[in-house]
């Protein structure tokens, strides 16, 4: 099981924490699952979009903050850019066959998430009624 | 693409924000992906583990820190808690079989970033150089 994240480090090391901070696994890891990373990467799975419906999918984003998450987006190379050069310039993005596969997987843990959210519901109950 | 994580929630809805902070499925993504969730939910893939090896393998971790982050996974469900009354009692973790699933799926996530670390360097450093 690959859990060390940290490129060209060894098992030994990897061991003690198989998620370091600063490894760029780490942070591509942390952009991609943020709570507008998820949004954002799940806008563009069934197919590349423009800059104003991603807006209108991240509910609450401000467009700075949104240019920030896919400016991250784009530099870890999972999502592509694109710049038409009409009045006014037409943006779309796009997954990359990397930022295809990532989300495939990580697609995997959310829906497994939204199928069981009874069951922590449930297990939540019965922890908080045993106290 | 079962995306829309709030429990009873209609497909428009859901569109708008996959993943709203108040839902339950976002809280149990959060505490099971948090740096040290996933060191610990990793930790205890093997088999059950003794709290002193999670505290060993949670490198850094206060216990205090890591009680809370063991609380959290046992209150949704996808750990185990059991004590022994030994002097001092021994306390054990471990996956449960909701555990197990969502650490497997996890898993996948995590190798495929571990093993697409290159592939990342390279895509940042190439955005870098075109600035």
């Amino acid at each position: 099981m690959a859990v060390g994240l940290q490129a060209g480090q060894g098992p030994d090391e990897a061991s003690g924490d198989g998620f370091h901070p600063d490894c760029p696994g780490h942070v591509l890891f942390r952009h991609a699952t943020s709570r507008w990373g998820i949004v954002l990467m799940t806008a563009l799975r069934p197919g590349p979009q423009r800059f104003h419906l991603l807006r209108d999918r991240a509910v609450g984003i401000s467009e700075k903050v949104l240019s920030q998450n896919l400016r991250e987006l784009v530099r870890d190379g999972l999502v592509t850019r694109e710049v038409e050069p009409t009045t006014p310039p037409r943006v779309t993005y796009a997954l990359t066959s990397l930022g295809s596969q990532f989300t495939a997987r990580l697609g995997a843990v959310l829906e497994w998430v939204g199928d069981h959210v009874p069951d922590v519901l449930d297990a939540r109950r019965r922890y908080d009624e045993v106290g």
